[in-house]
């Protein structure tokens, strides 16, 4: 089966589409810096974004029910904060942090790759973002969803083979018809092991200047490319 | 609590959004017409049709276990089929033919009305539709979906109350903040009783030029429109 059977693309997004680090260091900086608060928010954002793995660790192996992403992220965001001495927020306080999540910003060529791919291939989230989450994101940054699908959908967070399956069987494709699209090698790898194409875009500054992970693709993914431009190029799109 | 509250618009499909049964007769009329069969393509869709809910009410009774909507009317396309003497299509035949439901043609004012309407509130489905029928029709007819939700990912049929909770909740949102839009008095009513706002949009050609049902709105709905563009007149956008 050639490529030319692919319907349709599915994407994580975290770090694939969006920058999260330097977003929610924009978020933070501006919020606190406006109440006087100085901190190293990239500093800040890695720590959010380390306890993320650990959280859904928990609901994978079912030492908890399943949660949707933005309540985890809430819980560890008053762990950071207490680690960060900066305790004593109130609830809409809180809440408005949480949802920097919702305001992340695209890598620069992911808007316009996007909008090239959708006009040959359909575009699905296959992300561990809650579909909520995912929605505002995409009509705040602009990405051409044609439907917001992954773990939430499924209650199964990546890389449980449901989140994959779940998403193929909503769009109504065998895997094979299915290209995951990441900048993670281990997200390609799971994806690959259940019948699904796969694409590795590089993404070598997602955890900042000293990033040693996913700097390229480690095993014979479909298609390797520098960006959603060279993605689309090389997808004929 | 006002309208100003109001987040999301979920959206019924099928005769609110689409024309089911010009569609369906348009498609078949080409499709039989270029092997030099005639009937009455308008009573084949409305037969079709009629078979719609007896094969929801199976699943929802609990006698079926979960089945997609495309694989109901694959089942009903064979029935109608039959009754019409045009037995002995092949599978690629039967399938094709039954995703007619995949290229349904949006009313004229659709379009027009969900973008401007989008400017100002999400906009989902909340279809008995499965997620691939309504993001093939979607992707085919421009229907600016920001996400397609919905029996299929409830895992019930509308009017169970599982399919509108289950959206506004993947939506982030509880059902107050939801408007449901539809040219059913029905499934307008069971959306209510849950605490979703209504919008009532006419469609009274829905069912040809002898239809009887749904001509009005029969209960005080939040807001009564003639089409969409009335509609994004009522909610000004």
């Amino acid at each position: 089966m050639s490529l030319d059977e692919v319907a349709a693309l599915t994407f994580d997004v975290f770090g694939t589409v969006v920058d999260w680090r330097g977003s929610i260091a924009r978020e933070l900086r501006g919020w606190f810096g406006r109440r006087g608060l100085e901190r190293d928010w990239e500093a800040f954002a890695d720590r959010w974004r380390a306890l993320y793995q650990p959280a859904m660790e928990e609901v994978r192996r079912g030492r908890r029910a399943w949660t949707r992403l933005d309540d985890l992220h809430r819980t560890n965001l008053r762990v950071v904060l207490d680690e960060f001495g900066l305790a004593g927020l109130n609830e809409p306080e809180i809440e408005h942090l949480n949802r920097a999540w919702h305001r992340l910003d695209p890598w620069p060529d992911a808007v316009d790759g996007l909008s090239r791919l959708k006009r040959r291939f359909i575009l699905a989230t296959l992300s561990n973002g809650n579909v909520a989450l995912l929605v505002n994101m995409a009509r705040r940054a602009g990405l051409p969803w044609d439907a917001v699908l992954g773990a939430e959908v499924a209650r199964a967070y990546k890389p449980m083979p449901e989140a994959y399956l779940c998403t193929a069987d909503l769009l109504g494709l065998r895997p094979d018809r299915c290209m995951m699209v990441a900048a993670h090698n281990g997200d390609l790898q799971a994806a690959r092991a259940l019948g699904f194409r796969t694409a590795f875009v590089a993404r070598p500054s997602e955890h900042g200047p000293k990033q040693t992970g996913d700097l390229r693709a480690e095993h014979a993914f479909d298609v390797i490319a520098a960006d959603f431009l060279d993605l689309a190029d090389r997808l004929g799109c």
